[in-house]
């Protein structure tokens, strides 16, 4: 195993993290919230004293295999989460540590669920850390460190190892070839669209503030907002503004790439996009009519179910009204739609469409297989035949993600709570969602599980945000043997 | 398809049962349970006069294929209930036919289930059939049919392809060789065990019709009780005993095979009794100290654990106290054990030990692979390797397997129950354990949901009953196309 680069890589980040982190300080110190800016100053100097130097030795080795890339991002992500958990704690704005440190794991995998019940009272400079975090963690903080560093200037090599393990599904290999470059161009759509919606939220006189972390929020696909009620409060423009941001966001942004290419017709038969699409319009047109009765007209009813659906099945948990009081039908659609989540090369989490729709297709292919035992039949993605190792993958991730799932809900039973919100905690950390129901709905937070539990549920949060392997590799003993 | 083939097949199994319901008439008609021995003569009459000219008919065709033996298991399995249901109907028992039908699915894929909160009012004539359709459904309404049909004269063949669709898992593959002599033996075990619990139990001074049908409950694993409480206020004696049939009842058949051989090594040594074994004494001892304050002394919660642990993974369902009121941890493993089952090749139900060991270790390897990507690892199961082909089926079938549990689930949502409840009514009928929590706990009853949900509820006994292939093969249009 190579250490070094493994800690030289992670140092770099942590730089990059205390220079992401100067913003928070500035609003604080300019705000006069003293203990926040102190908090943030303290945090910067630790972060480079202790990144710097490691980030600046030389290099020794260059061997950089699977097992090397796996164990960067899973420890970078931990490593980001520790420090970025800091000025919460040093500034007193969330007295425990570990309450912290599952806040910040809940910001950078872009979950949204939060130990919060007041929020409005924390200062600014923090509230703007909390909602950068979703931000930062939206993109993978490595697509700027894959920017920014020299590991991409060798084509393919270590950076594809970074890239495989990192987010974005089956499609991202398309991106590969030219990794700077895509990188940059990813990076500035991300900003564009962020800015984009800012703007309109501020056109619908949204404050800046607001505004900005609304916009945070919902380019990571995370979900923390700054008021308690989250976004019940603001007017029905913005509510849809941020409706149609949450469904852009979760779209692949190969999507974009495609766009900007006018290659007009691939866009359309993009198999992930359309079963998206039907999903998103069949669930809330059901939904809509189910909460018949519990708004005043059907024009409110598409109005929050559009949003539900969206804020859920992007993975951002996002509120507009206590979801967790409607039908059971809606109820129990909106947690089947954690489960699926976003499509493949966005910023929202759950087990991605695209794989939905090759669980789908191999199903099929194994009821067809049963009465033609001896049939040869491919599973077509996108008008390609995918091959089996493809196909079993999927098969694969889904079985381990079941079982992460069953072992993490047995473990957070410990604290006695109902058995539906164990599920539906478990089910909204490991897909990255936010709010979930019960204990642990829209109008609730998870602030009321012990440590234990909390850290279960950041380490699920974490195997839901880098899908699975980087996570489990890291408990893996022989992992670490030469 | 050869449709003479399968119809003739049928019509045999049709007859059997009508044969089988003759010792139901007899009760009925010595206690002078006048409706129901009217019900019993018709329902035979009906069964005869539909089956035996069929039945009779001369062989047309002889080819018979995986596609003919999978539409022939699932056709019986159906007509066969909709036939038993007759008698719960004219006897005025259960009013309504598709109530009937739910408990007759209920009662031949061992579920045990029941829309009766009454049910020590029912005539005894009535109550014996309701429990002989556990013991009959227990073993496969099939094997006997295999021992008396002259299909099974040819080796192989025909008899394989209906044996390999019916349930018992992977193993059963070592039965076939010598079939007849097989389904001879495994038959004789199965009598022989159910005998002597039933003796067991008069030597407990529990009634004689008590012990008979308590007995028929235990050996199909299913779970209808002749009293309202189920078996809460019988003995201690009769309640461990019960526990440990469940136990003997949920053993893969080869074991006992293995004994007569006195290949007392191998049994020692294999694999999946172990992981059972370790799980039963596992989730017992947890729950014995988990429920410490709900009895009066440790060896009543050890017995209430072990006879609850028993109940729920060999999927029979008996019930000795109201384990819905148990500590979440309790509550909890209890439905995850659901989802495990018994051994493959018992009259248990769930996905089977073997499957989760199976499932374990190609997690185990798929994370092994994440960081040797190039690297060729098998998958063992009692020292040998298992095929790629092996594992990437039971892959599939919990694939499919948790597809149709989601839709399952959300279908019916329709009758508004809370989450909980529909989720555990769906993992308690598709693992065809009976009982599940809240709604449909240990004291409540599935009479509540709408015919829609019954009919749902009832197609996914069998699609678990079956092991999913066999019902799901009657949905595809292809199957039906020349």
């Amino acid at each position: 195993m190579n250490y070094w680069m493994i800690i030289n890589i992670i140092a770099k980040i942590v730089g990059v993290e205390a220079a992401f982190m100067l913003p928070a300080l500035i609003i604080s110190a300019v705000k006069g919230e003293n203990r926040s800016a102190v908090a943030f100053a303290a945090t910067i100097a630790l972060m480079l004293i202790m990144s710097l130097p490691l980030a600046l030795m030389k290099k020794r080795r260059s061997d950089f295999h699977a097992r090397e890339g796996l164990v960067t991002v899973g420890l970078a992500w931990i490593v980001v989460s520790l420090f970025g958990a800091l000025p919460f704690c040093i500034s007193g704005a969330i007295p425990n540590y570990i309450d912290c440190i599952f806040e910040t794991v809940s910001g950078f995998t872009t979950t949204g669920a939060t130990i919060l019940g007041e929020i409005e009272s924390l200062p600014m400079g923090i509230l703007y850390w909390r909602s950068f975090t979703h931000w930062l963690g939206g993109m993978g903080v490595l697509v700027f460190v894959l920017a920014l560093s020299p590991l991409t200037e060798k084509d393919g090599g270590e950076g594809m190892h970074l890239l495989r393990a990192e987010s974005p599904g089956i499609k991202i290999s398309k991106l590969v070839p030219r990794m700077k470059r895509s990188a940059g161009i990813l990076y500035t759509i991300y900003v564009v669209m962020t800015v984009l919606e800012a703007v309109l939220l501020i056109i619908g006189r949204v404050p800046l503030f607001d505004s900005v972390t609304i916009a945070f929020g919902t380019a990571g696909t995370g979900g923390f907002a700054i008021k308690n009620d989250s976004l019940a409060s603001y007017s029905a423009y913005t509510q849809w503004v941020v409706t149609v941001f949450m469904l852009l966001f979760s779209v692949n942004f190969n999507i974009y790439f495609l766009l900007l290419l006018r290659q007009f017709r691939k866009v359309i038969r993009d198999e992930e996009l359309r079963a998206f699409s039907f999903i998103v319009v069949g669930t809330t047109v059901i939904i809509a009519i189910n909460t018949i009765g519990c708004f005043d007209s059907f024009g409110e009813n598409i109005r929050h179910s559009a949003f539900q659906v969206a804020s859920i099945i992007s993975t951002t948990g996002f509120c507009t009204v206590d979801f967790d009081q409607w039908p059971q039908i809606s109820r129990t659609l909106l947690v089947l739609l954690m489960f699926i989540g976003a499509c493949a090369g966005s910023t929202g989490g759950g087990s991605k469409v695209v794989r939905v729709v090759v669980l789908l297709r191999s199903a099929k292919r194994a009821i067809y297989k049963a009465f033609h035992p001896r049939a040869v039949k491919m599973v077509y993605m996108d008008g390609e035949i995918l091959e089996d190792d493809t196909v079993n993958a999927v098969g694969s991730y889904y079985l381990i993600y079941f079982l992460i799932f069953a072992i993490t809900t047995l473990l957070i039973t410990v604290d006695g709570f109902s058995m539906e919100t164990n599920f539906t905690a478990v089910a909204a950390c490991i897909n990255n969602v936010g709010p979930g129901m019960d204990g642990v709905g829209a109008v609730m937070n998870y602030g009321a599980f012990s440590y234990f539990s909390k850290i279960i549920l950041s380490i699920s949060m974490l195997i839901g945000r880098l899908e699975i392997y980087p996570i489990l590799v890291l408990m893996v003993p022989q992992v670490w043997k030469k």
